[in-house]
């Protein structure tokens, strides 16, 4: 039980502690972890001695940290557990606790790089439908592998940062023009950080997962459907995706979420020996998206066809490393119903079955607009595990290059 | 002219200072400068006042150096041909002259994001007709836009660094199958090297491509064929391409290029103004392709449809960043004759063609097989610039992971 007033039962007590970097009083960048409405210095902590980590949580993100390894993960969680739960410490930490309202997060680690899956059953039948009208909606590897690829990792940008309409290319009848995105999109994911780097030329076993994630973030990897639906063949989506990607400013360690472990789907066929998971678990993380104020939708992650153990595995089997900082999201959560889906693409069926909104239609972001990502997950004794937000607002396309 | 010895009138004299980082004498990675076939310690020449750059030639890596800007950039160069020409430097630099043959080379810098376009017109209409027989060889958008797509920056590995055969998954009748490449394949690529950074939302205009690309490497994108055609649609290759990429050691300067711009090919039908640069400019680069000291292929850079300014102009219109150390490369590079070609699949056409290689026949990379890229290009008065080597050997597949 923590002594931190109105943390104990919230989504952020001391089963939670996810870690952020922030500003506060116009100092450097610093490393803190959230408890209830509040954060913890670790700056000052570590600071004060009342936390080692060799000086990892002096530094102003969290990479120096993620790259220390699990054990050393583990040790850091106890001791600051130990910090906000014995009130023996009270005297010594109180003074090291800040206002959440009072700061602004920063983008919690420097990203290396950063991948996208594809993984939600729904999510690629859906897209396969629009897309590719005339064949099969999953493409014949769908089931074999998870389907991935390189995203942009310069551009992904913390919560609350402006989402610059993006202008590109797009396909008319009489040929492509340039301008605006007039079909920007979003898509709710869920990222997972790395910390623990691997070998060049070494996979990481599917069943190696947690020695080298550290934990999990919220991902709107925002996207242009008009740009892309141009571009896209045959090398995959680019500037579609490319002008931004938004993350949650906590990272929540899988140390918090032991509790959200449950079967993910089976798989039919059965998949080839390195994507053996087993046990073959998901996690049950609940995702909601808020469009100006009106949840629209709320994407089960536990349904994900391949799990974030599977597409490590994957990620690296031909011998690609994985570094502290990489990040790899689990492609657009959609379940199986209409207010389930992860993009306004498949809410609003490309468009042609809008939403009601604002007390009118809506299909595709307008400027102004604003999404917000949140998510919780089932925690120790009922308790709920808040994962945060990711939130951005559409700011109007810039005037063209020259 | 330079007083080095044996510099003068090499592909390595003062017109050319390729910039690199080595290891000599068990000390830690340094900075350094060729000319002949030596290099010039920058580090000890920065530490002895002979260059001034703020400290940035003092580190292990080009990025803080890359970062500089064009007009530091100038600056540095411009004094190091000073010293480098001027006998009244000798006494104080010689000791500084370190010969190649007792260093390592370096990567020579720390990649950000690694973009990979495909900008022939012979090596997209080749990979057409190959991978997609039933249709038109160059996908419709082709001549509109540069198609490219993000690779992994994190194993993008400096030249001489073994090369693991990749396993992964590929198509048999049967279904897929897990396993070692059995298509190893080489890309013979010219990257740029991102010096100054660009603005979130900000795309840098087609004629702003000097201002931000600081020079020039080799590069070889190694593929493996079989994973490629298996999981590369509907997203775009991944695995097939992320176990490594190799770069030359030297970053040539755009600087030591001036003389190598020639126009580039005329582009119907019309590019949209975003792309339209003027003058339509590529590079004279020639390249050479060694598989096992047989040169099988001379690709000639010149030839490039999309030039190196709308590459990075189409990839930031969407207002995504560049930042020091961005690395994008041409994509492979062929001319129109097979001994032009960059790639052992077009090489081959699909290992249906072998090769004489060896006193046998040869398709694709078998493992101990050693490919060596190099080029040169034209410099001022009938001298060859050098761009230097990059170069791989291929090691047998790992075992599967569990």
């Amino acid at each position: 039980m923590t002594w931190v007033p109105g943390a104990a039962g919230s989504p952020y007590g001391v089963h939670n502690l996810p870690y952020g970097v922030f500003r506060h009083g116009g100092r450097p960048d610093r490393i803190g972890v959230r408890i209830g409405d509040l954060l913890l210095d670790l700056d000052g902590a570590e600071a004060a001695g009342l936390v080692l980590a060799g000086g990892a949580l002096r530094t102003a993100t969290l990479n120096a940290f993620l790259a220390l390894g699990r054990p050393q993960w583990s040790a850091v969680r106890a001791r600051v557990t130990e910090l906000l739960t014995d009130p023996a410490h009270r005297a010594a930490v109180e003074p090291l606790l800040v206002p959440l309202q009072e700061v602004e997060l920063a983008l919690p680690f420097q990203v290396g790089d950063y991948v996208d899956f594809y993984s939600s059953e729904a999510h690629a039948t859906n897209v396969g439908r629009m897309f590719r009208p005339d064949e099969a909606p999953l493409p014949p590897n769908w089931k074999h592998l998870p389907i991935g690829y390189h995203g942009r990792g310069g551009t992904v940008v913390v919560s609350g940062t402006p989402v610059t309409r993006p202008s590109g290319q797009r396909a008319t009848p009489a040929g492509p023009v340039f301008g605006p995105s007039t079909r920007l999109d979003i898509e709710a994911e869920v990222g997972f950080v790395v910390g623990t780097p691997s070998a060049l030329g070494t996979p990481v076993p599917v069943d190696s997962f947690a020695d080298h994630v550290f934990g999990v973030v919220l991902v709107n990897d925002w996207s242009a459907r008009d740009l892309q639906a141009w571009e896209y063949r045959p090398l995959g989506p680019f500037l579609a995706k490319s002008f931004a990607t938004s993350v949650s400013p906590w990272v929540v360690p899988l140390d918090a979420l032991a509790d959200a472990w449950l079967p993910a789907p089976e798989q039919d066929p059965p998949v080839l020996d390195y994507l053996r998971d087993i046990p073959h678990l998901g996690l049950d993380l609940r995702l909601a998206v808020d469009w100006n104020g009106t949840v629209v939708s709320r994407p089960p992650f536990a349904g994900m066809y391949w799990t974030p153990a599977q597409q490590l595995a994957h990620l690296t089997v031909n011998g690609a490393v994985v570094r502290t900082g990489d990040l790899y999201a689990s492609g657009t959560v959609s379940g199986p119903t209409r207010e389930e889906t992860g993009s306004f693409l498949e809410l609003t069926w490309g468009g042609a079955e809008p939403v009601k909104l604002d007390g009118g239609e809506r299909t595709f972001l307008e400027d102004g607009d604003t999404v917000t990502i949140s998510a919780t997950a089932p925690g120790p004794d009922g308790v709920t595990v808040g994962l945060g937000e990711v939130c951005g607002t559409i700011v109007a396309a810039g005037p063209p290059p020259r």
